[in-house]
């Protein structure tokens, strides 16, 4: 059995059913959160306000869009929230219907879904890990030519790579669509200078989604929001299921954007211990792919131990850690692997177990090889 | 501006934009909830558990699953568990995508929308106020004939009318695809009796959609199921957004299931406050339709108020409580109202203030036709 049974990291209960124990019991390394976690302002808000859950949620949102347009300073009626960012992907795609889509490989795997229920085409534009998998000129020009979206992921994920400013200039040119999915660009300092929000928020060919929940630590949530044209706001909303945002989500929604001080300290954590853990993952001997914008590292084992992701995914599964075999995205081959960083303790806890996993793989490895 | 600006009841945020306050000042009428409000255990789990949102909800629910299925035993496996009833309606017409739907009307106005999302044609069958708006043979032999898909609410809503079990077996002849919506069944004492979840689960041609937000009053939570066979279980889930249910919804799904007392009394409540209301309606000189089966009712005023429902539902709000204007149900004309059952306080005040309003209503339209 594979964790990705359902496609994704982060299935604690697909994890519990492989290794025993409670699915809370596990280090997981698997899925993109913040390892503050939660903020308590949604252990608070949802105490005051469950009675609240016998009212049907806000239709509008009207809250949480005007908290998010006055952070962003658009317009609310350039803003929808969705049911997590997933079913704002699935939405866009759905209702926009180009033939063909063109999708970064690999990216985050819901687009290509996205795309295969819309009934569309992808046309591949290839990453290549030679080039840090940073998107490049060559295959994004023909890729324009060929489709009538561009998705992409600003960063991407799995591989951390911001999308060069020239080349999203060059893909906006014309006025061709592009869906731009930051949800992790929140964990980038250059945020405010990077992110394409205001321009989708008047623009009618930028259509723009975010993920409130990998940087609030709260993807139980289920919170994303997108923004787009007015126009195109509307038609979206008139195709959204009725009721899609939850009343819990939107009362911890504008709850977690007061905290100030939690997104201080992300910040600063994620500055200083992310090439604490690259560092740390190279002296393991793993090929750790530079230039990663966000909170997760994309690794390659060494070359004799490529094959075997499967079984180190077992082994520290065994041990408590789950980590992502990257193989489940199309366009990575197998010895790729996907981890979160996370607070030191628990970083030194998984350096120390891959390194011991590690060791004793190549040692069945070698002294297998003695024996032939 | 008019309480139903989304197209449904329960919009608490619309009233106090219109009449002024808290959302939370209103005693709601306009939506069916059970007037107990959330069961405890909704608090206490949410304050137990919210930690556990920095892991995603489990993607293929399978706790609330094997919950669902010990109670109606059938195999989980045909269970597909969504956010809200709304999204099962959406994904189910969808998926089908038939070229004709036929739909009873009135009815609950998601139908008519699912339908025109997936490009569906609409067969209408009219339901007729002189007979109670319970389903006939008349208009449903040629509705079968010529739709690929019969939707009906069992009970349906606005009017509260059970579908006859033998138009049921009708329409079940022949394979021909029929959702069945018993949103409002766990209202019904002779639930077991009537419900078809246990034929959806083995037989290929029924539906059973489920809300659970409504008997437990919990409908900001988003938490709704179906049953059918197993193959078009696993069809209609690959095509669902993933995560869709979030982590709070599973938890709380689970929790309510065990509340026995809560179900007992809610039973004992309505068998007796049902008649109760209504007879208080009808000595108002409002029409009340006989038969309704669930915790709503829908009434027609006198017949020289018929015009004046806006005026009556803004002179209620502005007393703080919401009355549902039916008029925006397809089939009803202006003059019907829906109103949920409460408690016997909350409703001797609408009666006492729905009296005031009504005598004021009258006298002006006496007082006017006497000046002129």
């Amino acid at each position: 059995m594979t964790l990705e049974r359902y496609g994704h990291g982060g299935d604690l209960r697909t994890a519990a059913e492989a290794f025993g124990g409670e699915p809370g019991r596990f280090l997981d390394y698997s899925s993109n959160m913040n390892p503050f976690g939660p903020p308590p302002v949604v252990g608070s808000v949802l105490g005051e306000r469950w009675r609240e859950l016998a009212a049907y949620p806000d239709p509008a949102v009207r809250e949480l869009r005007a908290a998010l347009a006055g952070r962003y300073d658009i317009s609310p009626d350039s803003i929808l929230v969705g049911n997590g960012a997933a079913e704002l992907i699935d939405l866009l795609v759905r209702v926009l219907r180009p033939e063909t889509v063109a999708l970064a490989q690999p990216a985050f795997v819901e687009y290509e879904q996205a795309v295969r229920h819309a009934g569309s085409r992808i046309h591949p534009i290839p990453l290549l890990a030679e080039q840090d998998f940073v998107l490049q000129r060559e295959p994004l020009e023909p890729a324009l030519r060929a489709s009538g979206l561009l998705f992409l992921g600003q960063p991407n994920n799995p591989t951390g790579a911001l999308v060069p400013q020239p080349l999203l200039e060059l893909a906006l040119e014309g006025g061709r669509p592009l869906a731009l999915d930051e949800a992790f660009l929140d964990f980038v300092p250059d945020e405010r200078n990077i992110t394409l929000i205001r321009r989708a928020a008047s623009q009618r060919n930028v259509f723009v989604i975010r993920s409130m929940t990998k940087f609030y630590a709260i993807p139980g949530v289920r919170l994303g929001f997108m923004v787009a044209h007015p126009d195109h706001i509307r038609m979206l909303q008139e195709r959204q299921v009725p009721w899609s945002v939850n009343a819990m989500a939107q009362w911890i929604g504008c709850a977690v954007l007061q905290d100030a001080e939690y997104e201080e300290r992300t910040r600063l954590w994620l500055q200083e211990e992310r090439p604490w853990l690259a560092d740390g993952l190279r002296r393991l001997g793993l090929h750790v792919v530079p230039g990663a914008a966000a909170n997760y590292l994309l690794c390659r084992l060494p070359a004799q131990l490529a094959g075997r992701v499967d079984e180190l995914q077992r082994s520290m599964g065994g041990q408590g850690i789950l980590i992502r075999n990257a193989a489940t995205f199309r366009g990575l081959e197998a010895g790729w692997l996907r981890l979160a960083v996370k607070l030191r303790a628990d970083n030194e806890r998984l350096l120390l177990t891959l390194g011991a996993v590690l060791d004793e793989m190549r040692g069945r490895f070698e002294g297998g090889g003695a024996e032939r």
